[in-house]
């Protein structure tokens, strides 16, 4: 399956997590393709009229996105543990994983906005602002991360973390919340995240 | 259970026309929060922290979001058929589900850069290259999509339709894509369609 793939998209980073995880790497050819919001990319749009990565193709042509569909697409061919099925675990990961998407896709718009010729503070402030009090909340519920299995919030929430380290260093997340901190430090050992760090290039 | 709500959010209508479709309007309670990108609300705060609606607070005061999330949340209360559980169907659903919400995703931010003193122009070119690509998609599905049963792709398409509608008008969508113009009329016949059409206030 060819995947729509970038070293530096915390969306692409999801997919490659859950491939790790799932012991499904041999099977997706990544394909690299630039996605920039001011740029659409007629390459990708051939498969994603959105021009969005990660972006799925399956071996009959039909394409899969988004980095959600395609994380659950993968768990179905294997029937992995990243989706539970139902119940408390289930909502708890969904929940998870809507923090974490959530907060990424507006960290993607707070980086946009900081790279204008005219930022407009009030948005930036509205971005910090949220992005505290997210980690407020995530910080309150580490030990409950830390005993719930690895699944879909997990890993999102993983994907985030690791884009405020690549793109928002100087935010000092770490400092606002030591025990989602240490939380993060311990999910980093897993080969999965290890493999998949952000890269530039 | 409370719903941060308001008329006009496509995002909040997705959660109203599958809670009309469930016969669960009864055991929801909208309660009409604001929530613009520049200003978060703290009485949304409480219970999400970056702000959005809709948000859920179940009555053991858990909060629910994002709109998917909640959607999926209220078919399972009454096992509903919004979510096909497995095979074609499911990825069908969920491939039509990011690509409406994908959609409305961009238009926000659209209608936002419009209104911004320098809007850039290239961004706005790009979001209406892809608008226009992806209704030319929507037009090649339109059989498709009218043989399919209704679910969640279908639901948040009729939201992407109808915010064009409400805040695209002058766009003109319906003559780049008559069999799906077609599609969403029969559509709004549907009553948990015309009961949400957006309205001002």
């Amino acid at each position: 399956m060819k995947l729509h793939w970038s070293p530096k998209s915390p969306f692409v980073r999801k997919v490659m997590i859950a491939a790790h995880e799932l012991d499904l790497l041999h099977s997706i050819e990544p394909v690299r393709s630039v996605a920039a919001m001011r740029e659409p990319n007629p390459a990708i749009m051939v498969d994603n009229p959105l021009s969005k990565i990660p972006t799925l193709v399956l071996p009959d042509g039909r394409a899969l996105f988004d980095s959600v569909v395609i994380c659950e697409y993968l768990n179905d061919l294997v029937e992995g543990p990243l989706f539970p099925k139902a119940g408390e675990g289930r909502w708890q990961a969904l929940r998870w994983h809507a923090l974490g998407n959530g907060l990424l896709d507006m960290l993607i718009l707070w980086r946009n906005e900081r790279e204008r010729q005219a930022p407009l503070v009030q948005l930036a402030d509205a971005f910090e602002l949220k992005t505290r009090a997210t980690l407020q909340l995530l910080e309150r519920e580490a030990a409950t991360l830390t005993a719930a299995p690895f699944a879909i919030g997990h890993l999102t929430l993983v994907c985030a973390l690791g884009y405020l380290d690549y793109r928002f260093d100087a935010f000092g997340w770490r400092r606002q919340a030591p025990s989602l901190s240490a939380w993060f430090s311990e999910m980093q050992q897993r080969p999965s995240v290890a493999a998949t760090a952000p890269v530039d290039g």
